[in-house]
């Protein structure tokens, strides 16, 4: 019987390709040379660690499976790769730990005032200046998938009530006090004093947050955004933050990627832009690699893969 | 009988001061206009709330009580009054919540490149940089009062493993994996991914934080300090970042405060100095005043006071 061809269409550090030494048997792997062009190689993949562009597809005749060693999928989501019968694996559940740090991270720099100690420091200047605690606050978590899970795991420690809004039925995890669907979402707004938008973006969450919802949040609120830009309005957000709805955001993600230059998130007051690293940790790829490995033993033994993609919903 | 009389040696905000209309009525409460000399009031004081100055003490002939509206009573501790008769309570246990949140600002805005995200800002530049993650780290937290007990417990629900040294003998609460007295400092020094100091500044912890306990440090360690400058060997410090034993330093406190013009800590890569506002809160003025009101039911009806410090320990 002949071999699963795998084409390595991202390439990793040698160490964390390493890994792939645990792969089975039944699979013949390919690693392009860094830049070379993977025409050749794609007539008769039926394995692809990366992604697929449209434009490839077509050639990709063998394809079966494209396991993608990140998380938002929205760059496959195109008509042909979803009326293909090619499955997509992604790293959901990858990410809960550091992208959970980075959220915290970006929240409470906001509530310690880190940027205005920050520029101090560049005038040799020692000046307390108020912090706001958190403590006894609501916290609403926008979408409860791994990394809103761990967001609300780490809430409950920091002694927040903690809601959260998922369209998905499902059971409530203790580390959440409220759990309710989309059409919660008003409510939901009006009782959270920081938002974490912790969901991928798919025609429904597509500017969910509005004008309208903003205008429910109490008044000196915090945004903290780490999964995709497009859920958010951004000018409806930018108004919020002058009406003083919210009194600071923090965005690892924006509408556009990068960041436009004209955009006033720049340069606006009490926000901070971390360049969507929300994601880097030291641990992520060799995590994503032991993934695939382990995907690939399913894939051989015709199990179910984990990470599956649903292509009508979109993650 | 005549009324125990109370000299508020510092005012608060009329709201605050509100909160003292649930004093008992066996107390005559004089609030000094601000600026006002305290001379003529410090002889029949029996209750002081704020500090008493070492020249001062003389003249408080009627002193039996100094309520503390902060924590650390380093500047309490002259002779004269150790030697008194004055009882002295603070606020320890009042700081748990927001220095706890001011440790995880400093600690993850340093794994999280929150400094240089924040140029970046500047110069409308989107880039990804790396990041730490923290889970499956060991945290060393250096004194387990209430503050670090409040740190213990959010550092177990970011996945680390805690260890404590504390002088004192007490049970180890559940969120501290290991305990141990101060014998025990060069192993935990040795164990520790991340240094968080919440200890009181008292001889026994002077400079405790020296060239031969960063040394013991695993290479590329964090070191975050909210509880006092002068528990930690700057120039040691200072060295240990130089060299990579430490790979950041979030301080909230120097050895003298304010921080010097001429330290080097001002532009040391990888610090971030927060002068002295980790135990700032909209809440705090509040809960002090609000502990200083039972503390004065109990005082008149002779019970115990909470917060009463040891002179000799000096804590």
């Amino acid at each position: 019987m002949s071999k699963h061809k795998v084409l390595m269409a991202r390439r990793e550090d040698p160490e964390v390709e390493a890994i792939l030494k645990d792969a089975p048997s039944e699979v013949d792997i390919y690693f392009p040379a860094p830049g070379e062009a993977l025409d050749d190689h794609l007539a008769d993949a039926e394995i692809i660690y990366g992604g697929i562009r449209e434009a490839d597809l077509p050639k990709a005749k063998s394809l079966r499976w494209v396991q993608q060693p990140s998380a938002g999928v929205e760059g496959t989501m195109y008509p042909a790769f979803k009326a293909s019968d090619v499955i997509l694996t992604n790293c959901q559940k990858l990410y809960g730990l550091q992208i959970s740090e980075h959220a915290f991270a970006l929240l409470l720099s906001l509530t310690r005032s880190i940027p205005t100690q920050l520029e101090f420091m560049k005038e040799k200047h020692w000046e307390r200046v108020p912090c706001v605690e958190l403590a006894g606050m609501t916290m609403g978590i926008l979408g409860l998938g791994g990394i809103g899970r761990a967001i609300a795991a780490r809430a409950k420690a920091f002694e927040l009530k903690v809601i959260a809004v998922d369209p998905e039925p499902m059971d409530k995890p203790d580390c959440v006090d409220e759990l309710g669907g989309l059409d919660w979402l008003s409510e939901f707004m009006t009782q959270s004093n920081l938002v974490m938008v912790c969901c991928p973006s798919t025609p429904q969450t597509h500017k969910l947050l509005s004008h309208d919802q903003f205008n429910l949040l109490p008044d000196g609120s915090y945004l903290v955004n780490v999964s995709r830009g497009k859920v958010i309005d951004e000018e409806a957000m930018i108004a919020a933050l002058r009406s003083g709805k919210l009194a600071g955001a923090g965005l690892d993600v924006t509408y556009t990627e990068p960041c436009p230059p004209d955009s006033p998130l720049w340069t606006e007051p009490n926000v901070i832009l971390t360049s969507h690293s929300a994601g880097a940790s030291q641990h992520m790829r060799a995590r994503a690699m032991r993934l695939f490995v382990d995907n690939l033993h399913r894939y051989v033994k015709g199990e179910a893969l984990v990470n599956l993609v649903d292509k009508q919903k979109g993650y």
